[in-house]
């Protein structure tokens, strides 16, 4: 039996280890093992390491983390017809079962009984991932694993918010995105590229706002105080059809209820505090809170789509599997540019 | 000129008084004057009075009060090719101006300069009532202006609510209903009128409760305090897909939102409180909470449509205009059952 | 090896003739083996015998017929969990991949790789059937096989063509049927249930317009020449906001396209003659001809949900599974109320 | 009474005449006068000198002709507040009611009682115009009303086709565009703008085909008699998951059926010859021919927001309202490099 290096959570507030283990192996007929070409370090597994998640995932430790991953098929199951070895795959991160309601209606991010690789089972923080052959999206030949892992995840969560916001957005609409950073630059360049809308962006960080009107924002606000002001003047002082908030918190929802016109969308995203809204509010404007989760199979189809066109691209900073503490060091430091990608 | 009785707002937590008044003419182009064969007594009247609409609707003192009116068309200014004399109408509650942006796309509701009659300007406790040509409803030959006027406002609010939320609802879908009175029990004729869906009330009062099972309800549940549990029992522990608050006071949004599914939709349609809800629980289970104000001008033709072939029926209380204020003693004393109609 | 008893194609232009096969085993880890209780007898099973469909369906003969089946789960394969043992249930007629785009959106019918069970591959006129985890719905306590077999094909496409159809109708719209026979007076039932729409059925038949006012049509109207004239006069002189055409031949599209409103979807369902429009016809009312197949898994799912509240019942007729002969020479005959079921 | 030159169709198969008419007034409350600026010459206006629309339009003769008009505002009836005096702007084609059930849900393209300047009565070739509120869409101060007019009609029938098709679009579909001419290529920058799907651009003319590459075109494909194989090899051998049609003669429909994948949308704007297609094609595939006639105000509006930001544009060749008689001639020469505008 061959093994391989990966890398485990042991313990709550508790450095990761490297390990050794044995590669897995298709066990049940609908398995794929995937050759990591590149894992996502995001800012959930700190969370993870925080033991934020223990209880929610109940998963047994030791554990390898990583959720956001791509790679090469290297093994598959008896009935896998999708895709074969050394296909070049981005990995969806949920496994979902194919027969529940939500799975047969294209919605199996609700699947009834998903499994969660890297949250609460083995992730690809590894040479080796096993996952489904429902999870796996083949690339294109231009792409890199290593280059879009951070789409797995993060993207696919962007992709799917802007894809909902824009069903309703036609080109006389205003979308105010709340948060530049490292949803939101990737929910803009797919809005720009799907959506005829146009897009406010506002962000406290200069250099955001800055790198968010290079990718195709038509307007910037750094949020200083006057962000609402600033957004109303864009809008003919009525506020935007739809809004979509990366952040979720310090106080971002009560302040982009504001920048909301009649009948519009708010779309969250991001989390951390609580929506908190009259009802009058809600009833006699006649607006819309709608959650968002991390985006369906479909939707990782979709984004595959626009990133093997060149529409929508990431910054990546490349670390070896093997400098894992690096990577998590430099993420939790705020040395990072973009998304820290594990490469084995 | 020839005048009427019209009942004023004289001042905020004094009695309404009557009055004599010059019957109204058209004067713009698109005017039309309703001689009102009935005009509900909403709680929203009771508000009023105490001041609580004073300053959101700015009206000048003395004005007639009364947002609930059908009735028979009487006069129609130059322009007017829609309703022509004697016809019976009922009387959409807003005056919209037909070339805004919201106008034009039938979400006339959203006009951006429209009036309130009874709220605004003068309004229906009146022998006449001015209105325009965007505002009346043809109403069927077999109903009575005294019998659907409280359609015009509580009853379309409730459509509005409910056509909206069973643009989703399939067959093998769950729609929970809080709140089995006024807007309620209206909600819940057009839900099985219109929807497949299997309905679940729940409501307080045992006695409305009943009432929602023998008008189409599937399920009734007395709020005592294990209403969560049980709708979770009749729906596989999963929660509704979608759910309308007709409540929306005394924690009906907390409960609410645990008796719906992942991906559902909570439809606001009664206020008071606060939504005040994590953002994580939003974007974690997806849900979505959806604004509903009054319906538009096609809601209520819709609705009349229903309530013409008997789909869609109220319990009216008949007073005649001259006894006005025994209508408000009795709704403010809770001796109402169904709705108060003034009858000139 | 235990054996049964199978109605087999040996040949077109030959009768059926009853065999001994082995009993099918589940092979692969999703394969589902049903005990059949129910087999519908179709009228493609008469076009089958007359070669119509040798080329397009390339079935190496002999094999087993049967396309409309239901029954109780009799062995299921390692990988299957939404269906146990005993489990009653109903036969989706496609079994599908799941992988493919279609499959991953909902879309089953159009799975890129689908088997047909009793087209192309044994089907239901046996004593057991082969078929897939993604095929089977478990049906509800009160229904029994043989009694809703016919659901599963026919019944499948009036629903789904309903379901589409039903979309856009509101309670003021009129939705025209042609055609109240084995298809139609399901998709009425379904319109009845899902839909708030006034239903016009016309059929040539007088007895089939008696039975679809008997099951909710409002108004009906017997095809003897003038049927194009009196749907316009139940529609205020302008034609149907829809129509849904269940027999598509005969003149029946050109007659059809004359009863729909200006922005009306034509649903095509029955097949046989040409659509053959003049394309200024269709942009100067701007009109929509819509093509419908059998449904989706979801919406078997949907009808067994009405089904099991007794919004849709089929009349049937049973026959001993030895008697295959007697069922399909009655239906030739034309001596069949209703559907014909083989009962083994 | 100050007068006006208008040029006018006199008699079928004759020349158009220029004459002096008195400058029209607002004599309805809702009536505005534009003073023209730039009016379409279309390939509608010869084939109504052909006579080709004289029992259609059942207009009397002599008649100002000219159905593509901007310019601006002149006079207002009473009741106009959407526009003011000397507001630039471009004119929808009909004036529509603002009170029917298709005009109260922004459908005003079905209006039960619009009238079509230039079509039915006195259209735009001429120094001033009348037409409705209803019908006049502010226009960026960047645009010029000669160089947007022709957007008024062929533009927009374009716009209408391409959002609606585009209503479907997701960034792994394929759209096919047939006909890269007039409407063709404004189609094309519209499906551009406002959805993400891979463009094939199919037309008998190399030329077309190259600008269609070079205004966004993903593929062109020159219409040889090889067009649908080439389609097919561009699409996976399934064929696109929408087409639109803006030829719709000389077999158009029957080649571009065979460029549609299963659940296809099929769009048919050009006309000419029949749809004549098998039910049994229609349903089997369960494709959809979608009919498409010239855009609502809403879609206008749509339309000039995106030609503001330059996102559409158009080639004209301008002459004085003087020498229509050259700019008739050059257009049924051939002469005509984009579209034709008489410039008063």
């Amino acid at each position: 039996m061959s093994t391989m290096r990966a890398v485990q959570v042991v313990g709550y507030h508790r450095r990761l280890e490297m390990t050794e283990l044995p590669v897995p192996e298709p066990t049940g007929p609908f398995d794929v093992v995937v050759k990591i070409g590149g894992a996502g370090v995001c800012r959930t597994d700190l969370h993870i390491l925080e033991g934020q998640w223990a209880e929610k995932s109940g998963v047994a430790l030791p554990y390898t983390i990583g959720h956001e991953n791509a790679g090469w098929v290297h093994a598959v199951g008896s009935a896998v017809t999708n895709v074969r070895e050394g296909d070049k795959v981005i990995v969806h991160p949920l496994i979902t079962c194919g027969l529940c309601r939500a799975c047969r209606s294209g919605d199996d991010v609700h699947c009834e009984t998903n499994q969660f690789p890297g949250i609460d089972t083995d992730g690809g923080y590894a040479e080796y991932l096993r996952t489904s052959a429902r999870s796996v999206v083949r690339i294109d030949d231009r792409l890199e694993p290593s280059d879009v892992a951070a789409l797995a995840d993060a993207g696919l969560t962007a992709y799917h918010a802007a894809a909902k916001a824009a069903r309703r957005l036609s080109p006389r609409d205003r979308c105010v995105v709340i948060g530049a950073g490292g949803l939101g630059h990737i929910g803009i360049q797919v809005l720009k590229a799907i959506s005829p809308a146009e897009l406010i962006v506002v962000d406290r960080n200069p250099d955001a706002v800055k790198l968010a009107l290079a990718i195709g924002a038509d307007h910037g606000v750094v949020a200083e105080g006057k962000q609402v002001e600033e957004v109303l003047e864009l809008t003919d002082g009525h506020g935007a059809e739809v809004l979509i908030d990366f952040v979720g918190e310090g106080g971002s929802t009560a302040e982009g209820a504001q920048m909301l016109r009649r009948a519009g969308d708010y779309h969250v995203v991001g989390y951390g505090e609580n929506v908190n809204i009259p009802t009058i509010d809600i009833i006699s404007a006649e607006i819309n809170f709608i959650g968002n989760l991390v985006g369906s199979y479909n939707d990782l189809q979709d984004l595959m789509a626009l990133a093997a066109r060149g529409a929508v691209t990431l910054h990546t900073v490349k670390y070896a599997l093997d400098d894992f503490q690096s990577a998590i060091d430099d993420l939790d430091g705020g040395r990072v540019r973009g998304r820290a990608i594990l490469t084995p």
